[in-house]
């Protein structure tokens, strides 16, 4: 990380597969419209349950990008 | 929810006349330019002291909303 | 404060110099596009150490502005 | 508080109306099967949005009452 | 906000009204000796129980205000 | 969500083979007495060690259900 | 810990002796109906005051017991 | 607790005896000047060491008082 | 620290040069009525931001003081 | 866990594969040094992102181990 | 405390007897391997239960002490 | 950061001259004998009080290297 200023944003993906890819579904989602993604933290994990199983991994990240010079 | 991606906005609304107030009026003005708002989440209360009376009820949500497939 | 609506959005400034610089670094940055700022809340300090030195202080924070009416 | 042992459990109700009506709504809900219920600690507020407008009012408090002795 | 310097104290308000209206009397007692008040956060939302209803909202707020110059 | 009341349990769920697995297996277990589950949030994840080696994955959830009308 | 699931739940238990005491109350109350509890947490501790005294010292605490297979 | 407006301070006791002795401590010194205590909720517990010993238990707690109607 | 008792108050100084003189602001104002102040602890950093610049550095901190015996 | 003393060390392990793999990496590698440990807690979970794509799975965790008698 | 650097270590002391006597013991080993510790901080209070009693005490300290000149 | 393994140690540096010094102070003495530094987090800010000013700033960082392979 040098001199550059990043913004950071929350976003959630949902998964019915894994909480992992309920964070890559999220990643790739924001990649259609974000450029130099750099970093995520995830805050929070949770999901949906149906007929007493899993039926969303539902994940919460902060995304952060650089900021065009 | 389903398999879709969702981004949460952090805004503050303000109100004289209670805390529910400030949180509808936060979601009235983002409405005006975010479809597909599905819910929010109250993060911080507070306001605005005049005169030793509430001037301002102030009332930060999570706003989370459903982006465009 | 008054009747308003405020957005807050969450950036990380660089400076080679102090924690305080990164903070001015990051609302200058911002203050190239985003009109009436308000506030700011620092939530995160940190940095970046080469050579057992610290090479950039990083320094986050929540920027309230006015949305316009 | 005497020397009684108490339980703390946590629910969410729900309403139309306020965030206040949605405590007494989970409040109300319980007293049909719980006794001796004491105090309520407010810990999560947030809602439902449909068509831009807070469709539900949704707060988790947990709820505090004496065991039988 | 100035250069001033400003003091924070801690009080909690009852009312068998409303979580606002607990607000309202905190600040309400708390502006017969306390002059400059400035602004509060909640910090705190709870209340008391009784026959399995609502018997008094109790919110404490932290309460800023102004020292004397 | 609508009008009801809900109410959340903290279980942990552990297993040999993953995070998320230890999820699923507490839910599942939780299936054969609770009906009406809806979601849940993870609160907590960690795990024991055996030479030198994840044993186990304890990951404890809030799980929230409807109660029944 | 092994493959079985748990369940925590969150009770207060006091004692005019200390805080500790009041642990081990709150557990003994809990043992007259919860049969494989196997660990606790201290989640908050603190008292009643009578006469410029502690008259009850007051301790929550989480209680981690094993479901039945 | 009824109608009453209740104040908050937060003071720090210590003892060379035990935790639970520094808030007694704390609350004897407080009784001196405050009158209609009512609680108190321990907010940090720590301790000086010398000579590899515990020297000094010292335990912050928020002291609950009644304000004079 | 001995036997003594200490008492916590909550103040927030405001500078135009530095977060580091917003606190030496403070603990200046605190020291023209509070004697024994032995120790702060930073709790919150932010400022005000006017025409795209920090305006105020606003940094409140927690001070301690022993109370006279 | 008996009458001994136990320390915790943070580590981060990083995995292109997994979250899960991450903490096995950061296990494996401390296993190379440690004897007896016991048990981990994550306290962090992040990545680096590289052309919109998870690169690196970051997790730290907190390793627990029991100290020589 | 002067111009020194001082560090922190996190260990779990577990007792018999009581949640003090844990912070003693876990002081106590610390004392045999290190020199100059100045102060410790509680972060977590738990322990195990046998047969519906306390068997263990188990108290996490961090444990501050000086770096050599 | 790559496939690596990192560890974080918590270290309080102290500064008579401001915070940011305080963290380098911190660093330096690190670098006499640690390897491999690649970032700080700040964990808590504080200082010593004397004749009602600032004797020392005392700041506590996290501070993260890189594992030898």
């Amino acid at each position: 990380m040098s001199d550059h200023v990043y913004k950071k944003i929350e976003i959630t993906g949902s998964s019915t597969e894994s909480s992992d890819q309920a964070v890559r579904n999220a990643i790739a989602k924001a990649s259609t419209t974000i450029k130099n993604m750099d970093w995520f933290e995830v805050v929070e994990s949770r999901g949906e349950i149906k007929s007493g199983k899993v039926a969303f991994w539902q994940v919460t990240i902060k995304l952060g990008f650089r900021l065009q010079d």
